[in-house]
């Protein structure tokens, strides 16, 4: 299970205030418990005006490569920022997100390939986001193939069906399943991500909902989640799923978590 | 779902204290009180030396009737005990159980046919509980045919699967979920039962790890289970799953239970 960690993005309030008042210790310190916790890219999300973008990423960037060696994940709706900024990043890491909007293939996917990163691929095209699972199919098709034109491998490619709010529409889990199941089934070698909390949008409870989904989605085989590593309650659905799908021998990794107070 | 309630069984020392003191309101208010939280039987198992089982669930199953409307699931490995006190049940209940060990089949069954009630079917024969798919796929065929000798219908019987602790084999779950889907392929008419605990047997957070259970249990189509229906963090799982599956049109359900403080 792979973990991107979620929690440097400017659009959440306490992140925002840092950014404004360039607090670099508390970016720093969401750097390290996120790492701590087991986060294996650390995610940062200017959230800003399009017109500090750049520079508020590069800033986000800085703090966190000062405080932690763990690969960054650079989130942004923007290709142009994305191309701005990857040349600071030291080791390879992830790049957040392509989709088939507009030519984004095209001015991101040589990113990916020039300085090796993973990418996080958006089943969304221009008619927006399907609410079936062949148009979600279609669309990682096309970027699969698109990816491949460029050379980049497969294993390169985490796919994100997009689950929507289930109170909005019931069939958007099984949906988001299937839809991994056969994407699974027809590539191999991608992989599959989601975050975890639009499933539950509009409702009450949404911490507990986006747990039950997380095990679901875990059971189908997702191998990523873009997900608050400090989440104790999604950390506890995390290992006793896999205790459960049989991926923790003898429940070491449980039984560790749960001496150190880490689950529960 | 069905749920039958598990809380009035005297291996638990509350209900045995109960027993022995014939503190009848005790019982009456376990009675009542799973039947306000959702229970569609209550299961009543004396848990006492074999020399006074019956007169012990006799009592029990007059405490229950006297209290509430609710069908009774008669709990005894005892065939004998069931059939000494299944005359005293005013409405077609549950019997938990029958299996393949000795003549249990050519014991139980004819009071299932005669007395119109379901029967719980466990997994299990004279060699004890099979550790892999196939072998519980052929004890399940073999008391789906036996019903159906004695002219017992399909959709009367509850398959239970027996899911073994998961700390002690770790493909217990997976094990148990294939066994499921493999029943309901061959015998769509059949249901699906299993209690919620014996996965967790040997680990911590017990409560945490079968929630999860229940959930991964829900999505491959269990019909029923052995619970505690008075357990928030169960129900939570339950309706949460609920909604995922897209069983709960608009979350309706998920958000009475939530206004009620019945989940959460």
């Amino acid at each position: 299970m792979i973990i991107i960690g979620e929690k440097i993005n400017g659009t959440i309030k306490s992140v925002a205030n840092a950014i404004r008042e360039k607090d670099k210790a508390f970016i720093q310190n969401l750097a390290v418990k996120q790492t701590e916790a087991g986060a294996h890219y650390i995610d940062v999300c200017a959230g800003t005006e399009v017109d500090i973008e750049i520079e508020t990423l590069k800033w986000l960037i800085e703090c966190v490569q000062e405080a932690v060696d763990t690969p960054i994940c650079i989130d942004s709706p923007n290709p142009e920022a994305i191309k701005a900024v990857i040349p600071l990043v030291k080791k390879p890491g992830m790049i957040n997100s392509v989709s088939e909007e507009g030519n984004k293939p095209d001015q991101v996917y040589p990113l990916v390939r020039d300085y090796g990163f993973n990418v996080i691929c958006l089943t969304v095209d221009d008619r927006g986001i399907p609410t079936t699972v062949e148009p979600r199919l279609e669309v990682t098709r096309s970027l699969v193939k698109k990816a491949s034109d460029y050379g980049i491998p497969q294993n390169k490619l985490y796919i994100d069906p997009l689950v929507s709010a289930v109170s909005t529409d019931n069939t958007s889990v099984l949906c988001f399943l299937q839809t991994m199941r056969q994407i699974k089934q027809e590539f191999p070698e991608v992989k599959i991500t989601s975050g975890l909390s639009n499933v539950s949008f509009g409702m009450p409870l949404r911490k507990l909902v986006n747990r039950y989904f997380f095990c679901l989605a875990l059971y189908e085989g997702m191998d990523s989640a873009i997900m608050d590593p400090l989440d104790k309650d999604l950390q506890s659905a995390l290992l006793a799923t896999q205790v459960l799908l049989g991926q923790d021998r003898l429940c070491r990794k449980f039984s560790n978590a749960y001496r150190k107070g880490l689950i529960g």
